[in-house]
């Protein structure tokens, strides 16, 4: 088997290296010689400084696309620009594609699916969600006796780090951004990650493979941690609960849920104490009950573990008769994603008010003629006696809309002082 | 695909219930109709309870071996005897063979995946290992781009629960047991539970996978919970340890670990706060480092779910082109497997002595002229004052043989007053 790498990067770095330093162990395992034949990169020099002889080094992609040396083509550039027509050409040329590029699979997934299918050839993107786990092919074959009930995963590494150092070290957001990026678990650019961006590709790519559904990045909700205040974490521990960017998929009556964002989940779920750059996805199944997936979702050489994976797939001819998405074409039907105003979960409530007699009456009584009940509710006096004390509280569960409509009342009684923090709320059982 | 089932019991049912209730969803996945034609159990009448016509029931399993409408056979009795024979059967018959028989693969692998190789039909077991957590896969598929290292698992819940519940409770070994079996996590015979052998059957099949080895289930070193005590559950906590029952196989550079044992581990790690029937598998590759699988390890649904997951796979016909056990036949090459005394581990030791001046000196001396230093020491007053106290310690990584002449040294001291505990440790980093 004879591929050709696009980008030599730090994924592409990656499969160079497993692919030459473990290729005696991959031999005894897929009985064919799996080399690389071809690497293709903008920047000549890197390339030479990575790649050994015989293999043979260009700056142009399509010639490497084109070349009759080439059988699989592993796309490792990311972004969905020139990327996505490299894709689209190798697999019009009738090679293999593996790509590690989640934003590419969730925006423009449909098509190339279906460009695979039409060239007979196959589309492999294990290492596009949660880096070396090997969660898709969990969610596609291991568990395919299931109806998926739901997914809610830790898919970001750089956001779950900032989040553990915010709890452990008590940073703010911004100081655990700047040292994420220090210690390389950041990007310059970090907006991809900090938003959510990058764990919705993820989640969305997962909920179709889930229930069946077309790619539909467009109609995921998205929320970051750019708002989270250390005060909150500290808040939620009280209460018996971790903060983490959770990127969620649900199977409700009245379709599928679709969401990112800050999410408090009880700190005795084994998914609360993943810390650091690591990942984890808990997926529920109807028959197995809650599974859960845990490993380096980021890094050279973990991604690359997965790209490998999929490079051995194709070798041994083991995935030639699996659906791409999981289910067979004819049966992936839509369901409608629901705006986060339909969704219904419980949530987490910071209030700002005057420090007066009958407010907390006040208060529970907007809940209570509301039919939400209040399950957890502190008062908490702040050191500095001149201010007044916090309240925070978590609700039982209820429609975004209505939580909304609550809120609106209460910001607009005359004791309140500051804007409502909501935060999310999932038990995961 | 016409699938019969020998063996309508816990996992039995749950087959036909999942492969009932889920028909629809499995269809879309597979685009083939997969359905039951015959049931054989020599329970005729509750065979008939669970199963609906138009399935055939039969007594007689070779029957149903020997039909021409079944491709696949479900093995669901357990044990060695009988159902060795049926698998044979089957095999033999042309037929593929799924099965959840840890002990059959363990003990009789070898045979039946060679059988199954000259009669040109798969042999799939993903159940026999952790239940649903579909970790077979995942070792020989979704991290075949690793040199497995290590993998140290909670393989089996019923000592999971036990150990919990020591723990948690403050029971006794006899008390969890009593209590597991009221609730049915334990079998009224525990003994393959308790004693390990169950847990060994599943890290004996994993080692193969993992290394390329031959299933080797004689050359396993086993000890089960039943000697430990609350005590050192408690000391083990005060250190920053739990007690779980380990099952370890490790590659190191003369040859490979392969033991199932009560281990201290820390308790930061995730797999230490796997809590309850619950199952977990640490797997750490060369490439993509620690990984872990969790998920139920037992149960109706949840062990059907992986029967159901292989039916799958080989109706989508995805698994014919991976070697059964990992590594293609003729590069499978058997190792040397460490007897128990030559393999290194830290160790936690809990020492009674009389509570005399120089006593500690001299203990510690006796370890730093073997060159064992010590990790961490208590000496624990015990609130009866005529008690001795309790000294409990972890050393340094030393080799088991060497340990024990260090223990055999301090019980001959005249101030020794019982015979030494001894747990070995595992950091799992």
């Amino acid at each position: 088997m004879r591929v050709g790498l696009i980008g030599i990067g730090t994924v592409g770095g990656g499969t160079y290296k497993i692919l030459t330093e473990n290729s005696e162990e991959i031999f005894k395992k897929t009985g064919k010689k799996i080399e690389i034949t071809m690497v293709a990169d903008t920047n000549l020099s890197l390339a030479k400084n990575i790649v050994k002889a015989p293999v043979t080094i260009t700056d142009d992609a399509t010639k490497l696309i084109q070349s009759n040396e080439v059988d699989i083509v592993i796309e490792l550039i990311g972004g969905v620009g020139i990327s996505r027509t490299f894709v689209q050409q190798a697999l019009e040329n009738k090679k293999h594609v593996v790509t590690a590029n989640k934003a590419l699979i969730a925006m423009h997934g449909e098509e190339l699916v279906k460009l695979a299918k039409k060239n007979n050839v196959i589309l492999a993107y294990e290492a596009s969600v949660a880096g070396g786990i090997p969660i898709i092919k969990a969610v596609r074959e291991g568990l395919a006796a299931n109806k998926i009930e739901w997914i809610a995963g830790i898919v970001n590494g750089t956001t779950n780090y900032i989040l553990s150092e915010m709890k452990e070290n008590n940073l703010s957001f911004n100081v655990a951004l700047k040292q994420a990026q220090e210690l390389g678990f950041a990007e310059a650019d970090p907006t991809f990650d900090i938003e959510g961006i990058d764990a919705a590709h993820k989640i969305t790519i997962l909920a179709s493979l889930a229930f069946g559904i077309p790619i539909n990045f467009d109609a995921a909700y998205i929320e970051g941690i750019t708002q989270l205040t250390q005060k909150d974490i500290t808040y939620a521990e009280e209460l018996g609960y971790r903060i983490k960017l959770l990127a969620i998929t649900k199977l409700v009556s009245d379709g599928v849920e679709l969401r990112v964002h800050p999410t408090l989940i009880p700190e005795k779920r084994l998914v609360a104490n993943v810390n650091g750059p690591m990942n984890a996805v808990l997926v529920k199944g109807n028959m197995v009950g809650p599974t859960l997936y845990y490993g380096a979702g980021a890094g050279a050489e973990a991604t690359a573990s997965a790209v490998v994976a999929d490079i051995i797939d194709i070798t041994r001819g083991s995935t030639f008769n699996i659906p791409t998405l999981g289910f067979v074409d004819e049966y992936i039907s839509a369901k409608k994603i629901l705006p986060i105003e339909e969704v219904k979960s419980e949530f987490y409530l910071r209030l700002s008010m005057s420090n007066k007699a009958g407010l907390l009456a006040k208060i529970t009584n907007i809940f209570a003629k509301n039919d939400v009940s209040i399950d957890a509710m502190v008062h908490k006096e702040i050191s500095d006696e001149s201010k007044d004390p916090d309240i925070f509280l978590i609700t039982s569960k209820i429609e975004e809309r209505k939580i909304n409509e609550i809120i609106q009342e209460i910001e607009s009684l005359p004791d309140n002082k500051e804007k409502i923090i909501k935060i999310r709320v999932e038990e995961l059982n």
